[in-house]
């Protein structure tokens, strides 16, 4: 691989020394804190990035990407540049079966697509390179063509014609390309309703996402496999934008929502302060659609008090999720679904 | 329930008063005209209300939300206030199995949470308030965030974990909450597609919604179940927005749409004029996923003339829904359905 | 049929003499280029427009919408006025059942419908004339009702009652609005998810689309039947707006998007530039349902070198795409929805 001196590479190392420095805005892996970021200063624009991506079995039967050996998560990182970033990623392939990682939203050539029609993808063992590119908004013929930002997402394309064997395993996960002068979460969230899934966990095994009260946090949504999705959480709305916030007071015609559809393929962002005007608790994220949340596509958003003390009750609504709602969920689906038939 | 002399509390009573006063826009519960509404004037705002609802067991097995004992309706009240206004709803609960009422879009606790995991529900018999707040737009780190003000509505949590009962037989409504400013409709609608019914009925059961050519009518359109549902009303069009209206005649990459996904958990509402540009006559609203229609979730829109005479034709059309369509659709579909499998 | 001299009639000749004049932009019917098409002059408007629509069998036990007789096709051809337009359209229909022509977004009377319910249909062998009114946004009340403008469509609602044996068959087609000041694209393709097919196709007799490195060209995607479906395009991405593109580089609050929703009844189109950013070669557009996808519903977009010619790779893609793909993806589909059940 091509890797001219300078060429920032992303490495978790890097990550860590920048985080340190103050540099970069904390990202989450899978639920959990992670080191991998970008700078977030206006002169980082235009950089070729560099990161290496390891594909490999996860417990269960599921694979997963990770950012080193023996890391895989489900969903894989998420992976975070500005409009008018290369980002450039060698892709180690440690199983058995042929896959690759497609990306929505950025620009790629036909040796980049990750599909088997374009022959693009990894043997088992294999490594190699992908290029994903990125720009901003430009006129063209009395119109503006819209820039890359957005929050997209990424998955294999290729285990399975069109990777429906390695998104069912867990091949997928986030992609968020900022315009410069977007706001910058605190903690940022990934969930990916895929098929009866989320994060391919069900109730109560569902990611619990953290926060403080008055913290911003940013979710990111993608929808995968072949159901209907409605992304619904509580006590929090967004605007229906690119960011879920406002350009100003007077956007009187966008409409604010709190449920919101996501089906395969499909992805969304939004920031909300966590808690905010409602306080401190355990709001519950699920899909809407009834038989999917009873058969445990719900999880948890815990918003802790400012102080990262535990609000009242948030410990017994805890123990109650991981006690008893999913077996009642689970009878009552299976019940219920008999009777639907 | 606390109850300081200068609240100002909804009853029937009040509303039928303010309506004669002038000072209340009418409201539509169910598809009939129904008294129950708020001043439209600024200063109304940022005021406490108070309802009470009561659910009660409706007719076929079903379960419903009404303004008094023995008025329940399927769907229930359609509730609306404006940003800056908090809604204390004290709920009956006059049925023998636990229940909540859950909104969508309106800020609450976990108290008001309306469902198991916070322990927010009634028991049979049991009466519980539940408090929600608005607020408007406001500006934060150089973005708005936006406020409560859209289409919203509100369930069940409750009966079954996540309400699947409760939805399924009727526990549900709309709830508006409007910008100051906002047009005040003359007619108002609710509709909501729950799993293959529209408002828990089928064709030619369903609500045949009426207005006279001109006046401004507004739909309230509500998605739950389990099934995928697209909106579809003939002869109109709206802005895919907030209200369905536009800023300014310059809003000119805003989509015009009359057909919108209407998925679980999913509201939107619209104004259009009622035969605008169209005139007067029968006009169909109705799921455009095929078996869904061809199975009876089609009802009427008519439009009147606007002396509110019949229109030509319009009791020959509402004949031939009565008499021959339905039965019709049923043989379709299931023979189709057959083929299909 | 009423005729005055004064009306602009639509036929195949007055469409081929206007390309040669330069007068016109090219239309493409069913993925091949086709010379129907308007004025695109600001003097055009609010112009009567007429023309003869042909629904005839078509091979396979499908059924067509056609310019002329023997001349059906699926989708049928695509309909393209300005706002302030009216479309007068002469339906023949020479198939044995009855059937008729429902457009969406357009302005018509209870007898232009397409419907059962207002007796608006053909009976087999009849002709009959259905008129389509546009307009543009206009004030009323302080806001602004948005115009006809729009990406829109047109089906059968009468074949069955509410037409879905017509659009089973492919009695089904595009109908654009413009608004004055449109870019108007090189090339146009109409994609249209009706139940489990691409334009009533599979891969890989799916429509393959071209256009050179660099051409503006234009999706109309329009979804029928009664699946969900995702439309997704490697390797391009559009605002979601109208129109696909942006009214200003300021619209940072405008989501672009590269795979949306495409569900029964729903309609919308967008323009990019082929290969822009990415080059030429071989892409895939998709629905993005995994079994969908697997099943057969999937595409090519060949973009060609800016000169015509073919780039390198592109038609060994196309091979792998007839050769090999849609096997592979019928026995994966079997094997793997079977063990899904």
């Amino acid at each position: 691989m091509d890797e001219p001196a300078q060429r920032a590479r992303w490495s978790r190392r890097s990550m860590l020394a920048g985080a340190a420095a103050g540099l970069v805005s904390p990202l989450v892996v899978n639920g959990s804190a992670a080191p991998f970021s970008v700078e977030a200063s206006a002169q980082a624009r235009g950089k070729l990035r560099q990161v290496t991506i390891y594909a490999e079995p996860v417990e269960g039967g599921l694979v997963g990407y990770g950012l080193g050996p023996g890391q895989a998560t489900i969903p894989g990182p998420l992976l975070e540049i500005y409009e008018g970033d290369t980002l450039e990623i060698e892709l180690v392939n440690n199983t058995d079966q042929r896959l690759s990682i497609h990306p929505h939203g950025v620009d790629y050539d036909t040796a980049s697509d990750g599909s088997p029609l374009n022959a693009s993808f990894n043997e088992p063992g294999e490594t190699r390179t992908y290029t994903w590119r990125t720009r901003t908004a430009r006129k063209a013929g009395g119109f503006w063509i819209p820039g890359s930002a957005g929050f997209w997402h990424y998955h294999d394309h290729a285990m399975g014609d069109h990777g429906t064997t390695g998104i069912a395993r867990g091949l997928y996960g986030g992609l968020i390309v900022r315009k410069v002068g977007d706001p910058l979460p605190d903690k940022q969230f990934t969930v990916v309703f895929n098929e009866m899934s989320i994060n391919n966990k069900m109730a109560p095994d569902t990611p619990m996402f953290e926060a403080n009260h008055g913290q911003r946090v940013e979710f990111v949504c993608i929808g995968h496999g072949n159901q209907l999705h409605t992304f619904h959480l509580h006590a929090h709305r967004w605007a229906d934008t690119r960011t879920g916030l406002l350009g100003s007071g007077d956007d009187v015609h966008t409409r604010a929502i709190d449920n919101k559809d996501l089906n395969p393929g499909d992805s969304f962002g939004f920031q909300v302060v966590a808690g905010d005007g409602v306080g401190p608790g355990v709001w519950m994220y699920h899909c809407h659609v009834q038989f999917h949340a009873d058969g445990g596509m719900v999880g948890l958003f815990l918003v802790r008090n400012s102080d990262g003390s535990m609000p009242a009750g948030a410990q017994e609504a805890i123990d109650r999720f991981h006690a008893h709602q999913h077996e009642t969920a689970q009878q009552q689906s299976s019940s219920t679904h008999a009777g639907h038939r």
